[in-house]
């Protein structure tokens, strides 16, 4: 059977560094015998510009029927003043929801050769390895009733609705717990239990989740602001770290950041496995936005979607073997000193999008 | 006209930092003779074990009445387990609510002396002197509805509502915009209107007041996540950011965490101005928490709290030469290098709380 992949590159550098990606498709096809279908469609600004509408029902058809969607960045400035439900993230936002991808995995993780490129002191983040699973299907980004209403007196009310329930929680919980088994066997579920009835839920459903199904696991609760409090001050005492949407969206970029290579970022976005076929929908995409600043100039870095490329192959085709292979020589190109621009630092060689791919292509045949 | 603070000292480390800014009051009274009425009043767990609630009607009427409220800390492993409504924080977020206490300065700096406690790398930090300005009585810390409802089918369902009004962000907007103009007249607006409602209309009536009554002031708006990245990446990019409730207590702890010295910050909650009295409500309190590890040893650190009574010197008495003389002896003592546990390091003297503010007293009469 043929793997159906779906590429969808989107705006600013998606398209760039999905293109270098592709390089990497083709490898595995000559060198490993491991063949994808590979198709293309629009996404974001892309698809605004072609169709009015930033996805249209037929590249979401297609998503749905892909094995697993790779996907690059969507938005700019020309889509700034776009009315809210035509902006470009609307696309991305439709594409989670309909295919329920309710676990986004944003492991942040420095390479041994890029420690000196974080903003924390060295000590703080080499070897860090941390997982954030981020809650993508529910709370604030989806719930209702949700608007902009008139007051009485005039102004407006713009307004927001946060949920969680049991099964939701308890879904994204398990995912927890089966990443940390893999791992180091850390939990620690983040929301505001003080403040917010969905936290005050969200904490005794964990809890008890972990009491029944988390034997040999260590657990905590934290709230969020102490923990966007703690990544700064020991990101290493994280191993899996579970929350909701919203503060999964803040918590995991503070996390990226802190490793100092947000171009190297990868994450991958999970629906429920069908239990008599064993799939699941899978989209995979770089943490880093689509940097319309840097945009056809040819210096972008590719590792982030490089490696979600590597985390498509683990999570949605069980190859591990080549995915740590695509892993190994990315690690070996940055050793040897190879930098974007993005990462560059005294002492290292600046080379274009282009070269980092070549330089990993070269790696991957003397794997 | 005497001046009324009243002191609600709390739980866990709170006692002990009130009760050494208590000295500096009465060192205040007896060599600037300025004098000021304390009454001392209970919250929080504190309060709980005396009458069964966080806060009673009788202290709220007294923080009501006070020019100024001096605040420790509230909650501690003992009252995990009271309902949400009898816990601690309350007591706390009553306060604010029924005060009207909306705008929550929370400043980030970093004393010269004090710039290796960072976990980011000194460049990054040494001079740092940011200002956080958080909405602190609306949003999902308090609107309705609420709740933790019943599912038919099984389990529940935890939610809360996320809700901003053009007159309540107007009045933050107002506070943000003359905050930077005694700093360095740029302000960053923080929000996800990119998937919240309420988020889109705070950019657009914060973009509307910065064109109405921001002349002369530079003005960005940022999204959340991003702001969490820029602060790890780049926090001197920032003069004063304003934000929501929500978005405002993890970004402030974020940033407060990039001073290495939590046990330092302080803040200010305050009140609209009565236009006929000129008099407005406020709470001061530091940034940490009653920290119940380290209760009752004498080795908490008092400065956070001593820097909140100089910020009540000058935002609610306008002393500002007296909330000098204040900060001077504290940063004075600093490089002298007298450190108590939280921010101790290599080559500086280890002291307790009672030796750090004999310390900065004695700083205090030689000034
Ligand atoms: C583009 C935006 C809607 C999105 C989000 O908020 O989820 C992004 O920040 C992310 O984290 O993937
Ligand atoms: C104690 C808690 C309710 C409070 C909050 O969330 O506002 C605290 O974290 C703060 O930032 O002052």
């Amino acid at each position: 059977s043929n793997k159906k992949l779906l590429v969808l590159p989107g705006d600013g550098i998606g398209p760039e560094v999905v293109r270098e990606t592709l390089r990497v498709v083709d490898w595995m096809a000559k060198k490993r015998s491991v063949s994808f279908d590979v198709q293309e469609g629009l996404v974001g600004g892309a698809a605004y510009d072609a169709s009015g509408t930033p996805l249209t029902d037929e590249t979401l058809a297609d998503a749905v029927d892909a094995d697993a969607v790779l996907f690059g960045a969507v938005g700019g400035p020309k889509y700034d003043d776009l009315p809210f439900e035509k902006k470009p993230e609307r696309g991305l936002l439709r594409l989670r929801k309909e295919m329920d991808l309710f676990a986004n995995l944003r492991p942040a993780m420095v390479f041994a050769s890029m420690a000196d490129n974080s903003s924390l002191k060295r000590d703080l983040v080499a070897g860090l390895d941390i997982m954030i699973l981020r809650e993508l299907t529910g709370g604030v980004y989806f719930c209702e009733p949700r608007g902009i209403e008139d007051l009485p007196g005039g102004g407006k009310r713009g307004f927001d609705t946060q949920a969680y329930s049991t099964p939701e929680i308890e879904r994204i919980g398990r995912v927890a717990f089966d990443l940390a088994r893999k791992r180091r066997n850390k939990v620690t579920s983040v929301e505001k239990a003080n403040v917010m009835m969905s936290g005050v839920l969200w904490r005794q459903v964990m809890t008890d989740l972990h009491k029944r199904e988390g034997e040999g696991l260590e657990y905590e609760n934290m709230y969020a602001d102490n923990c966007a409090m703690q990544l700064v001050r020991n990101p290493k005492q994280f191993d899996v770290i579970v929350t909701d949407n919203l503060f999964g969206d803040i918590l995991s970029d503070c996390a990226a950041m802190l490793t100092g290579s947000l171009g190297m970022l990868p994450s991958a976005s999970l629906g429920a496995e069908d239990p008599t076929t064993g799939r699941r929908h899978a989209l995979y995409e770089p943490v880093h936005g689509s940097a319309p600043d840097i945009a056809g100039r040819g210096i972008a870095n590719p590792i982030a979607e490089l490696l979600s490329f590597a985390m498509l192959l683990r999570y949605s085709f069980d190859m591990g073997e080549d995915a740590d292979l695509v892993e190994k020589a990315i690690d070996n190109v940055l050793s040897s000193g190879l930098r974007t621009a993005d990462i560059m630092q005294e002492g290292k060689a600046k080379v274009s999008t282009g070269v980092m791919t070549d330089s990993i292509l070269k790696e991957l045949d003397k794997l």
